[in-house]
């Protein structure tokens, strides 16, 4: 996917639709905020919908469908949830049973999507300010675990949170500190730094999600509330049906990164 | 009720929940945050939830219930929804039938709670920080204005956004931004400041809630969004059932403003 840098995030959802692009979004339509996706029956959507508002750091919401509505305008205006991420992944009961470039075959009426801010926004922010951002450099995913906090639970949501980690220096950490702060819809500031025990961390080498990247003398792990943390959840709640987003293929959204900024 | 000033929250609760006190709760338990609350049975509390996350500047949510439950653990560990705000609303299809200083005889099992984020938090703020309220000078309520600003709907709730006024130097509104700007949960940064009908407002001094105060030579009005909106739209909506706090009659928690400040 290396030539293909459209300039608008519009750009990428047609690509995604016409079955152009079936690869990860890092670095596409930069600029613009990527969603992670969750899609669940309406049965469930008030437990998930409180489990959010419970748990605002891994799951920041950038907007809800309708049930059964195919679009969210707020995200963008020609958007279509069935066609729009370059890959889906769908789950009964908490098994993975199919990855798909389009989910119009499957879709429900029932089916609620929510969309949620993702760190591609932030890491946009700290480059821009100059903060390097490790996997990135090294051409990784972002190395994530599960930690030793849990998340507040609401209905059949619960399990723990899960953390994304990126080393910096000392003073690099202070400046992400400042930066990601402003950005509460993608996550926000750091929920840790220094010590991984702390939060049940126990080996930076072997993360749960992502791969490992390196770290340098004087270089300290900080820790951001990852939403990998809601699919976890989903996960573990098992429900009959659902439907995310496969792990970097994101959809994209007409909301500006800097528009999320307070 | 001039004579009562307790220290606490818990005090303030503990009062009401006895019965001692049936009056306003402003100024009462300086320091800690007082919520709105909306009482809602559970078939409607997606709607309202979705409500909330739609219109986070009217609705700023602060906890939500377990369906049934008289308590939410987070906003103070002894709290019993039914009894701990001096005076409630009992409304039946959008009519005010009753208000009662005890929900205790008409609970349901069904019923879901949601306590929402209310401007005096950021009044002490601005207090704190030397900008002046006129209301609270004048010893009157806050003016309240239906704007020409729709909020985003949510099944059955939807309606205009209530704002209330608050007028000040241009100087005093600069910094008045900065500082509810840091409050995100109760409110947070005006949304607008200037000509009233703009938004629809045409005569600040006939307001449609509470009370009309001076506005002197140079002073600009500003206006912030305010929680009568989800109030009004509970009302718009018809529930068969649903219980609110009396205006001014307030849920001491004990979070401390301070800890919503970002």
């Amino acid at each position: 996917m290396s030539s293909i840098a459209p300039s608008s995030a519009r750009q990428v959802r047609l690509m995604a639709r016409t079955g152009v692009l079936s690869g990860p979004t890092a670095n596409l339509a930069s600029g613009f905020v990527q969603a992670n996706l969750a899609v669940l029956p309406r049965d469930l959507a008030y437990d998930f919908l409180l489990f959010c508002q419970r748990n605002p750091k891994p799951c920041p919401l950038l907007g809800v469908s309708e049930p059964g509505a195919t679009s969210i305008p707020d995200l963008g205006d020609d958007l279509d949830i069935r066609t729009d991420v370059p890959r889906y992944r769908v789950w009964k009961k908490g098994v993975l049973v199919q990855e798909l470039q389009d989910v119009t075959e499957i879709w429900r009426e029932d089916l609620v999507t929510f969309a949620l801010g993702c760190s591609f926004s932030f890491e946009e922010a700290l480059l821009a300010a100059g903060v390097p951002v490790r996997h990135i450099e090294e051409g990784r995913n972002v190395p994530m675990f599960r930690s030793s906090i849990e998340t507040t639970p609401s209905g059949v949501f619960s399990g723990p949170l899960v953390v994304s980690m990126r080393p910096m220096l000392p003073e690099q950490a202070i400046k992400a500190v400042q930066i990601t702060g402003r950005f509460p819809s993608v996550h926000g500031a750091p929920i840790h730094l220094g010590d991984p025990e702390t939060i049940g961390v126990n080996d930076l080498a072997t993360p749960d999600y992502g791969d490992a990247v390196t770290i340098r003398p004087g270089e300290i792990p900080v820790f951001w509330a990852c939403g990998v943390t809601p699919q976890a959840a989903i996960v573990r709640a098992r429900p009959d049906f659902s439907i995310t987003h496969a792990p970097g293929h994101m959809l994209l959204t007409d909301i500006l990164n800097n528009r999320l900024s307070i």
